[in-house]
């Protein structure tokens, strides 16, 4: 009997928000991988083998649920949010195109609700005009290639989210990020920092360029910066759908 | 008894991509509203009124909504995919903004799958670094602004997703975004073609950005542009996690 490997998107942590289509996978799987609070989003049941592992444990963790399809297993590999934004997806693909052997692994990538579209939605609409997401992280790119992005997103006027904004490890660099965007957009852009969205430890705030500070970021934090246009309505965020006039060039 | 506005997303197609929250509130809404397919993929049952509408009639149907909720109704608006990318939640919050009148209306805005991140599960993972969603469409933006966020995407090496990328009133703008793509990257980047992405109709191609011509894209497709560095491994299409050397700047 061939095996599979799955990798499913769990969205940002609400059950509410995990589609059908995962937890129709979840239901047929032998083995669940993941981080291990993903991991501990599943509820066990008799037949069900757990392997928790721990952070930037991702090739191992995608190495070991080939093995299990091999061996004719159902494997799932949990992500937070939606498995192709910053997570499993490409950790499992880096690990067949090294292997260069056996491509033909019955694998599917279900997708699922990412944090800033989650984030988005509570705040209001701010990427509701063209947006980048952006990985603020330099545990696997050069900081240099952070810095040139958002400036390339800020002089195309694109809304942006930050992923993964500061940690422990590297608590200046959000500092230099907000100053990169005061260098390069107003100072009455809105920022919203949305912490652990849909989870009981949801936060919102919404603050200008001028007010932000780097303390109002953590690593649960998804971070949204509007265009040029982003506005407030009541209690809400959005980017309106027009612009009139084209924007500067750089 | 108060009313409310929802806006939903009912992601790309297939019901297994509706969420739960979103079937929730269908499931007691009074009154749904969206463009015509949409509102088409709502059963009927007593006691529900559908309103489809179509398309560009958005600010109508969203004072439509708004009405409906001052009456005490459960209103739900809709919107294909995510309704916060290039959907529905900025059109309701325009008309609240300009009506400058009643803010405190109930109104939630529901995440949903969408469209570039069912192409990109599909695909593989080309969306798993940095990228960006462009909406081609300049029915409500001077052309000059998608040539600069194009040029500008190209030169912070994001990955792309083109939303709307061709029409019938508009068939020679991908030719000239492609004719931009080519300038500004190696002509063996990467594109995708996800057209109808869950649907019977899905289809999925993926060429280099030499091979690449206009009417491989239509109002349903979703185009995803790789990063240089996006890969192939067998049928599959993704972006590595880590990049090894700067990124050239403009």
């Amino acid at each position: 009997m061939s095996g599979s490997v799955v990798v499913a998107g769990l969205g940002p942590g609400d059950p509410m928000l995990v589609t059908p289509e995962v937890q129709a996978a979840l239901d047929m799987a032998t083995d669940i991988l993941g981080y291990i609070p993903y991991v501990g989003r599943i509820a066990p049941r008799p037949g069900l083998s757990l392997h928790p592992s721990d952070n930037r444990e991702e090739l191992t963790r995608a190495r070991h649920a080939l093995e299990l399809a091999r061996q004719g297993r159902h494997a799932v590999i949990v992500s937070s949010g939606d498995p192709g934004v910053f997570a499993m997806a490409s950790a499992l693909f880096e690990v067949l195109d090294a292997e260069s052997s056996d491509t033909m692994v019955n694998i599917r990538i279900l997708p699922g609700i990412t944090a800033m579209l989650a984030a988005a939605a509570r705040a209001g609409a701010p990427l509701g005009h063209d947006f980048c997401a952006i990985n603020l992280s330099d545990n696997l790119k050069p900081w240099s290639v952070v810095e040139q992005r958002l400036r390339m997103a800020a002089r195309g006027d694109f809304a942006m989210a930050f992923y993964n904004p500061r940690s422990k490890s590297r608590p200046h660099q959000f500092e230099r990020v907000l100053e990169i965007l005061r260098e390069e957009c107003e100072s009455q852009r809105l920022i919203t920092f949305a912490r652990a969205v849909s989870t009981p430890d949801e936060t919102l705030r919404t603050v200008t360029l001028e007010q932000a500070t780097p303390d109002m970021a953590d690593m649960r934090t998804v971070v949204i910066v509007g265009n040029s246009q982003t506005r407030q309505v009541g209690r809400w965020v959005y980017t309106p759908r027009s612009i009139a006039a084209p924007v500067a060039g750089p």
